[in-house]
């Protein structure tokens, strides 16, 4: 959005006085109220100004990308996360790796008695093949990263949440679960969160007006 | 970004009947034009309606959003790139690998006499650790997707088409390069730009607001 030059005078003169109100703004740019009432609409409407009664328009700091901000707020995990491929910890290595070709993942969530017990890599993976194990009578516990050292989600939790996840803890994917209620530290898990599902959201919220 | 009731009620009078003139927009809604003056100013402002002189206001198709679409198309790739991890074609597989966990990477950039020639990932070096072939004598060459079948992309694209390049072709990572001037088959790995650069600035252009 570009303002005119008015508007961002406007902005700076609240910027450096406010709370200051339209008729002083008005008087300082020379001006009739009437004439920059939908200047002082639009800029609040966009919250780049606030406006409080009796006490009039500051600054809120925030930039024309709250849009942005509030929608992916909005969304939540479980409007976009991805089927996830599940395996019990006394399946094989072979078999994970298997099943990992098979489903195109770059990991797969281990379950123990149907709970998350452990998530496993490619790169876990390819460290254990150049090593010297046995990769079919391995069972795939031996080498996974094990709770409680897994980062998970909700479904309820917005994707902006699994993104700094993600970002800040240097993973590829999260396991998305829901918590037993009886017991909080079972968790079923319910999907697959991944950089997939973030590059996916930016490439559809960026071309919704191209 | 909100609108009121009486915004609302323009958009959906101007995407029935636009072009239309405010004179006629506030017939409609039985009041006068000045009184409907701010609502149009801020609906042209973001973009929702389009003002045209002699002819009115009619409807962009646009969305709130428009400001963060632009944002992104402005951001280049250059901006956010990370550094490439390149090996010589003639490298042994067990050397990519090693050079691979080294690094942290998803995958290295192949070259020949010093252009790209080649990518492979951590999804071709398992399948290959998984077989009968020597790591240790093969060169890496054998294995790697080759040249032309490399989806890549220049400094001076947008994220947004990077971004979309990784959704369609289901890639992790992109080789930045500069095509050579004088043999435009030519191509000097420069960058990497992958869906770990895409997510970093989802989460620091949501955050921009927070």
């Amino acid at each position: 959005m570009d303002f005119n030059k008015r508007q961002l005078e406007i902005i700076d003169i609240v910027k450096e006085d406010g709370p200051i109100t339209g008729d002083e703004i008005a008087g300082r740019l020379n001006l009739s109220r009437a004439t920059i009432r939908p200047d002082l609409a639009i800029l609040t409407m966009v919250n780049v100004l606030g406006a409080r009664p009796k006490v009039g328009y500051f600054y809120t700091g925030k930039s024309e990308l709250s849009v942005f901000s509030q929608k992916v707020k909005s969304i939540k995990v479980k409007d976009t996360m991805s089927l996830p491929v599940v395996m019990d910890e006394n399946s094989s290595i072979y078999d994970v790796i298997v099943g990992l070709f098979l489903e195109n993942m770059s990991s797969v969530f281990i379950t123990n008695e149907g709970y998350l017990a452990g998530v496993v890599s490619r790169k876990d993976l390819l460290r254990t093949a150049m090593g010297k194990i046995d990769l079919n009578t391995t069972p795939v516990g031996l080498i996974m990263t094990r709770m409680p050292n897994i980062i998970y989600v909700e479904q309820e939790d917005s994707v902006l949440d699994a993104a700094i996840k993600i970002e800040e803890r240097g993973v590829d994917s999260l396991p998305v679960v829901k918590i037993q209620k009886n017991d909080p530290t079972k968790l079923k898990v319910v999907g697959r969160f991944t950089k997939t599902n973030v590059n996916r959201i930016f490439v559809e919220l960026a071309r919704e007006n191209m």
